[in-house]
């Protein structure tokens, strides 16, 4: 039963993969609300379809508001703010993965919450349940009612069914039924929980702030509201943070980590600390490695904006090529040009970029990008670049070839949508019609974000499964669509 | 977790017992939304707050919008009404009684939605379950999660939990745990359902349009989609509709029906038939027998706008004395002064009506109006009278003096609050400072609703609780939180 | 330049003729701005596209809020009130009759402020300037600016080029320029001004509140705000209003009076008071004289609702006949249903009215309404209740048939869509298939109004042009529009 | 009479001179407003409150939409833009300077619309009138009346006045009587006109885009919608645009051009061109003159987001210093943080920007901003830079210090706010607390914006008031009113 709220037109993003979650909570501060929002907001990257808060108040109880769009737009007013109270809170983004197809009902927003014999509990989820179907058949036939399409929504109905005496141990049993990747922050009426799955695919960190805490997808949403940044909450631990402190368990059985690759290539904030290093300073390093494995004589390097620039940084410096904006990006495009007329639709990439001609005409340029999705914008792009008269366009990718989906709380498109899923290198830059066309290697890319030795092949150290076609955790539920693995052999 | 959503101020309707709901649904029609929008506009007058439409399309599957505010505001532009395709639907609006106290969210809005093993069912309920809390308490301790506050959501509960393999089956099942007043119009794909409790203390009727059927609260809502009115569904019937016909089942134990009599007197829309007369007629029949039983000398007979005017018809047409519109409704209040500045809110009843002074001057006026409730809008209209120069002022009310509070489906202030619950009719007189104030007895009120013999004492013929104190099923959640009901001796 | 705005649709209103204008006007109270809006509230029968307040305050200087949609959606909430301060204020409710044809701008609603060398003045009018287009032609010519397109803009203009030296007498300079009906009223920063042109077309009253006085449209309008009702100003008087009191002026030439008939058969509310008597007693007498012109046997007399009611009530009182409600106004229709489906907005007059069916059944019925303009909701009024069984239908209309389209500031449609411009009074009733119909003469509304010897032919008390086709002044630009005038000689 | 509207919050912008307005205009084409909506979106960047479109067409006429907000919120539904028909529109995006303080009414958007007795003419226009107080009154005195407080309305006032027979030599006389800068964009019912002051202060390009011509603030706009950069008006000229072509004309006295230099330091967007050179490059040079002039040993240079960015890459090719961005915009910013909650208005900067912790830490950082106005801004960041542990800090700015308010159509603060009109560099750095602290020369700034000679200072090539207090034009209405000018012989 989806309503009729349309998902906000992205004519650019169809050509990057999405993270389509953001988490953060917080417990021990005054106006619980006030911190979630801001990190919501730092957080937004991860996720602009709508946002959802939860908090509890010891005289009003568990309050909710869940909203389509911007952190910004709707959790600014002290209307909204202040239906909002209490110490303790917890919040999500999200971009649709999982869930009703094209559009998203309210009802899918999350936090979820349920109303349990011993309290109420609400919980956040940034990943993708991999064996959700068959848990929600299983769960129907039982007589649990789900009232959103989500994935997510199970974790709270195994919790209501769970035999457990309190909330903790309930969830422990819930997520110990579930397959797949989940960073989770959830919360009772006191208590701040924060759980990663079994492999660390999705990030989760703990912050310090004041004399409470706070747990979030990534440390640029500590940064914003003050918070120190702890740890990285690890692999395979559950958190339950009172006012008095943070108390570790580990539920599940341990595993060799695999936290997601592509984190570091393109989701993270630059300014978020991933592995001890910012994630600016990997992607300037990804670009250095680019420069050693795929030099190219040219006058400029310039970064297709924003999501290349750190790379075309680290290119340059290592090439010795002059860093250049060649690319200006519309300040005032956002991503939220909503109803555009046919007209302008059509100018497609032009109301987001322009080249600088004067800058360009006459110049071999190096183009750097993040990575090559569908190859729809890398076309335009390098159009736009001869258009205004430059004499060789070279494009230098920051990743690997995206060859096969995520299926892990990534919104990928379907396998033939992948450029790399039926082209080689050498097809790809004939496609794109460009003078060059080189990816970073997958051995350079894990040189690049610190594996000195480069990619484990026996067991990686990361999930590289868009890279590599190598899932960690088998997709039950799309394996039962017909979505053929790659043979092992392989 | 109730939304910071306002309901709309009704200054001047705190004074009425408000009715909570109307319910409506029709199957076997093209685009069955656009009916139901109709049907629910022409009970809007059951139900201001909210509104919510559920509809079935064998490729769109079911589709489902809820809204706060009037149908006309929600369910007319063809960007909702094409989300609702299909030709069967049901809907419902509502006034809040039970559910959460005060503000209502926009989850607590009907129709309840349910996915079962065997496919989904929309119900939609007009009355309360005076069980509610118990059943509630166990469901969750069985792992159900409740999304509402709505004590109607415990039947779709009851219903996921059935063992049976059907959905009237299941609904049978549920609704034998169920207490209380209760008419319900529910759905699956294919079949439209309508049930009245075994008293039959709601009203739900059914009628044919075209090839198709449907079931209304009220007559005055077959009569906007040009259906034809079959039959009222009987005390403790259940009808399972498809496009092929009419089942009739009669799944509960049979008990004298209990019928609510304040329908005649308030609730149902003039234009409405109750029991094979209109309601209109049934009430100037009221203001007769009020007249034969209460006569005065005077010079005019004016109704208090808009729910007087049928009863102080029936009085002039007894009595002799001209009828006159002695008060003006300003048209363009409705209902729904929302924000007013402080200063306009201590205006109060002006914005709604106005004397027609120069009518009134120096005459003896007989107001008629159809209840008292806390008697706080009664005497505002009396100093309106007097202020624009009546020499006298009569009260004459249309029902018995109403003192208990109604436990199955009505919005009533608590006992304390009722002006008849702590005071006797010549307090009443005293406190109002009219002339006289006299209201029809209650076997008056019987034999003008048609019960030549008056009431039964014995075994009543209608639910009169609210005058009586009398209660054909015992409110049990009420109660448990301290309700005492009045001692059997009595 | 028309903006984009969308009037209201009125399925139903299309089959009356509309006043096109209320004004108030209030000086020597606190916070002006929140009685003009009760005043403008209580007039929003006059127009209901849009409206506007201007107030002055010391501190703030002229400050004005202008908005689409009705005085209780507009001015009611805080952040719109508080724009207005100050003990001074004028305010204007429409519907469009002059300026853009169908659409209108923000700028064309009312009031109107102009800078002046000697300080600023804003202008709410209700009428029609019949020489607008030639006085509009000339000031642009001579280097104004018009920013409407409404003929009441040229008074402004006017003012402005007046030699004059203070504002009331640019006014009187700016009026002495104007032809047609006009009734003004105006502010400065300590002054209220009020105007009614010389045949007094158009209604003005004068009241007191507390310390302040009021001017409005009409008597109801005082009533709401707590006004005493004072006189009427006289046709061709000017009032200037201080705090100290009002100063009386008759700057044009004197002329018979003319005020519009139709002001006591439609237009003005039921509880106002003009000359002398309540319009509701007023339109009930029309009624008793349609009574005895024309007497026909039946069963019931029923109202057309709303604005049958007082005239149906007097036919009942004469004729002995019952009365009786047998067409029920859905009261949340007001008159705002926008949007509607196709299929909604083919039901037509259903949405807005229900027949009492039960109560109809098998009776001779007289329909009694207060005009016939088109005749496309008499016709559907007819089918409905013929539908719902009625043996007889007699249509009994309490003015006579309406052949001329106003100029004086009545929206009208052009004459070939007038029923009676085209059809003899027995045509109509064949074109409607009513067993009969029957106007009043237009001798018998004369005396129904008070002039006890009818209509003097010689010189009619009243403006009755939309009846007769005598127009007391020659609508200049309209004759040049091609208009024909009746021949004088008829 | 100001409207309630609320300026959207910028708490960072109040460090920055604020562009107050960008025009655009096209004839020839199918749809213009379709050209105008993308052309202003292109220069949203000079003006980010509100905006207006008006078009003419052969059959609706003139049309206009005026909204506050941006291009793309307001101008991109098919709802709004199907009301601006026909091949030839304007439009204005702006800023308020003149005009009502802080707060602006709808009427004081432009464009303007005036109807003459030749037909209808709208301009809007980019510049500060600077005798403007005086034409006001000297034209209210004349009986003319104005809308709004904005001073470009008296450009349509003299227009309506003029004797001249046809538009442009109306406008022609209109524009001699004004003083000041100004860019012009003009329509008829089939011209386009476009004039520049006879000191150019402010920039106006002419493009070809397909039949037609495009007039424009800058050739960003023109690149948008695909347009050809044909040259830029000349000071002093005026161009007549039909669909046959363009006709020069050089209405004033010729004088010695004054183009605005800040346009070259912030104001204009990165890939427009100015004088040959796009505007990247030209900061670029900034950026290399300021490493020439004040050069200092450190890790990293860096920009201060996102104006400083194309100077910091110049500072750090001419240095050798690596480039790095040290400090992270959120791209969810944009600059429209309305409402926030007290607390969240307090962050202040965190908002908008946050540090590479990381990557900062113990490094002497080089932070390069375009300019320097309150030193608020400037003050916050060096307090970020340094609690994320860089060791150093010096300030390098790409323009001479901002010591002189510009009256020529730019928004500053007051002289007294301004940091640089009452300390030196060294008070300015002592002031801010940093290392180090220099402003280019205004020399430099000259031969890096292409005058090799540098600076001509008995003759400035470019308008530098801003740095020089040698105001080309006396800003009459200024020093009316107090404003003290530099002594001549300083």
């Amino acid at each position: 039963m989806p309503m009729p709220q349309m998902p906000p037109a992205h004519p650019f993003d169809d050509d990057k993969l999405r993270e389509e979650c953001g988490i953060f909570g917080v417990v021990g501060v005054q106006d619980a609300s006030n911190f979630v929002a801001l990190g919501l907001h730092a957080l937004q990257h991860r996720g602009q379809e709508a946002g959802g808060i939860v908090t509890h108040d010891p005289v009003e109880g568990f309050q909710s508001a869940r909203r389509f769009g911007y952190v910004r737009d709707n959790f600014t007013s002290q209307d909204v703010m202040s239906t909002l109270p209490g110490p303790i809170g917890i919040g999500h983004v999200r971009y649709s993965t999982a869930g009703s197809k094209g559009q998203t009902a309210i009802r899918d927003v999350q936090p979820f919450f349920g109303e349990f014999a011993m309290g109420g509990a609400a919980i956040a989820h940034n990943g993708n349940i991999t064996n959700a179907n068959a848990l929600r058949k299983e769960l129907i036939e039982r007589g649990s009612i789900f009232q959103s399409s989500s994935d997510s929504e199970c974790i709270i109905h195994l919790m209501a069914r769970s035999l457990q005496r309190n909330i903790p141990e309930r969830m422990e049993d819930a997520l110990r039924r579930v397959e797949g990747a989940f960073s989770v922050v959830a919360m009772t009426r006191t208590k701040l929980i924060g759980v990663r799955d079994p492999l660390g695919v999705r990030p989760l960190v703990l912050g310090k702030v004041g004399d409470g805490y706070a747990l979030s997808s990534e440390t640029c949403a500590l940064d914003i509201i003050g918070a120190e940044f702890l740890r990285e909450i690890e692999p395979g631990e559950m958190v339950v943070i009172t006012e008095k402190g943070v108390e570790s368990h580990f539920p599940f059985r341990r595993q060799p980590s695999k936290f997601c690759i592509f984190e570091h290539v393109y989701f993270s904030r630059p300014d978020s600390i991933l592995g001890g290093r910012s994630v600016y300073e990997t992607r300037e390093a990804i670009g250095r490695e680019l420069a050693k494995e795929n030099p190219v004589e040219a006058d400029l390097v310039c970064p297709v904006p924003d999501s290349g620039t750190p790379a075309a940084i680290g290119y340059s410096l290592q090439s010795g090529i002059p860093y250049a904006m060649g690319i200006i990006r519309n300040q005032y495009m956002g991503r939220t040009f909503i109803e555009p007329t046919e007209q302008i639709r059509n100018m497609g990439v032009r109301l987001k970029l322009n080249v600088n001609r004067a800058l360009i005409q006459g110049k071999r340029v190096i183009l750097v990008d993040d990575s090559v999705v569908r190859g729809t914008t890398s076309r335009k792009i390098k159009e736009m670049i001869l258009d205004a008269g430059a004499s060789e366009v070279h494009f230098r990718i920051a990743s690997p070839p995206t060859a096969w989906p995520c299926f892990y709380g990534v919104d990928t498109p379907e396998r033939d949508k992948l450029l790399a899923a039926t082209m080689t290198e050498d097809e790809m830059a004939k496609h794109l019609a460009v003078d060059s066309l080189k990816f970073i290697s997958l051995d350079g890319l894990y040189r690049a974000v610190g594996q000195d030795q480069g990619r484990n092949s026996a067991c990686p150290q990361y999930c590289d499964a868009c890279f590599s076609g190598e899932y960690p955790v088998v997709p039950t539920d799309m394996v039962e669509r017909g979505f053929e693995m790659k043979p092992a052999a392989e």
